[in-house]
């Protein structure tokens, strides 16, 4: 079968995945996971966040998470996530590649995720791009990451234009791309289409990132699936369906990144992911998280007969 | 928000779901649980089977589940499967209102289900469609169901055009409508928007009848996306994703009908269906089917805030 182009996926699991875990992961676990999900061929993983420690112990390495990644795995591309300047300061410090700063469209959220209203975050959001862009030659990639950017558990509806404000101001802040995440899964497929459009509209098609779809309501792939017809061509998943947000009740997982490469290959789509060896990387993950429930239908069912026609 | 339109949906659990389950459910059991399924709004029900009881002893009462539900449902249509004349001739006498026949569109799949050739099938079918026709006034719709459409797990990929053939044999011979059944789960959304396409060229928009999809890859809900923006309006599924051929290895359940009406009713289409209600079917379901393992993230994670917003 002809492709049809390529499309990246970034794996969160390390990240958005681990959050909800109380269990601290050991590092050593982390890099095996990480390890698994490179030999699969992966070559972005955001692999831990900058937040003080007594809020996510779990993420109380990631300064040396990032140091080990970028020397076992040159090839990679490491994004942290940054909730402010010194969150993204550490990052720099410690050798991300990427640097990502949530900014949530919802009030209620942004007040209980970062203690700050959407304004003041906007701003934040502003002091990290000037910082990032005065550091000349090599410094990392700043992305803006709008959260509950299609609903939220708190507040309920998002209006789109508010949204489409927000990744204005901050493309204008200096964000070299924008992504729009589905923090409690509540996005339908023309939810998605339309504020895909009148996104891109705002900020031009370059620097839209990634779609950060969870699965709370089974809709993800249906909604992956319009970002495709869109023309997104980024998206961003969690091994195993880990993941929500510690600050967005009933929040689940992410589109599980097995079940986002069986869609995305089985449409033709090359995303230089091994199905076959995500599905070992899988079985690594439950090895170093044996008490949490993994999430995926390609797992459950096994790669379907058709699946390797279509990718051969 | 303004409807975009109506979807009909068609609840096959108390058939396709019931098939796989081995303890064979009273017939006081499958009218409670119908009966919930009809206070939540549904108007189509496939009620059961007629196939020889040393078959499938599940569906041996089928006659007196479709006499009941008539005189206790009078504005329910009910189907009921039936896979040669024999069958067909039981239904009608037992009042069924849509007779539906499998056809399969793989040779391996039809020799498996029904114990006869792809051709021999379509000419039961012939034979089926000829009596039914020949009956007059007040004689049932008769339906032709092509399983295996979109891959069959023995064979694996189904060519488009041997579907597309098989579709317009049965629409020569009589079929009121053709449905298109993704017995596997196996189905793209841009292998659904192109098949969808083919047959509705080939028997004409009008005898297209429904796509009947299941989840084994968590792809249904992105493939009735897809249906739905090639015009189809009318979906199949089973309360609690239950289902699966038992003549199909490593088939799986069907779409959720709580799923599926979430999503259709959030992309502003009326279903005539309560999902709240729908969700107390499920609660029905439980009871009267303790050890099976129900599917669905709808049940799992709630009706989201957001919901009552859209469809209010």
């Amino acid at each position: 079968m002809k492709k049809r182009g390529t499309v990246s996926v970034r794996e969160v699991g390390p990240r958005d995945g681990l959050q909800m875990v109380k269990e601290v992961m050991p590092t050593e676990s982390k890099l095996r996971w990480i390890s698994a999900v490179v030999r699969a061929g992966v070559r972005q993983i955001e692999v831990g966040s900058f937040v003080p420690a007594t809020i996510l112990p779990q993420m109380a390495d990631t300064a040396i998470v990032v140091q080990r990644v970028r020397h076992s795995h040159p090839k990679l591309y490491a994004s942290v996530l940054a909730p402010n300047l010194r969150g993204a300061q550490d990052a720099v410090a410690a050798g991300a590649q990427s640097i990502i700063v949530p900014i949530s469209a919802s009030e209620a959220h942004s007040r209980a995720n970062v203690r700050r209203s959407r304004e003041e975050q906007v701003l934040q959001f502003g002091k990290v791009a000037e910082w990032i862009h005065s550091l000349g030659s090599g410094k990392p990639q700043i992305e803006a990451a709008v959260s509950t950017a299609f609903g939220c558990s708190m507040q309920g509806s998002v209006p789109e234009e508010e949204v489409v404000r927000i990744t204005g101001q901050l493309a204008h802040l200096g964000a070299d791309i924008v992504t729009l995440a589905d923090t409690l899964g509540y996005a339908t497929p023309s939810q998605v289409r339309g504020l895909v459009r009148a996104v891109r509209s705002e900020i031009g098609v370059d620097r839209f990132g990634a779609l950060h779809l969870h699965d709370t309501l089974g809709t993800a792939l249906a909604n992956v699936a319009a970002g495709l017809e869109e023309g997104v061509r980024a998206f961003d998943g969690a091994l195993g369906g880990l993941g929500g947000c510690p600050f967005a009740p009933g929040s689940v997982g992410n589109v599980a990144t097995e079940d986002l490469i069986y869609l995305l290959e089985s449409e033709g789509y090359d995303t230089g992911i091994d199905l076959e060896r995500l599905l070992e990387a899988r079985a690594v993950l439950r090895e170093v998280l044996p008490n949490e429930r993994l999430h995926g239908r390609v797992a459950a069912a096994g790669v379907p007969p058709t699946f390797r026609l279509l990718v051969d």
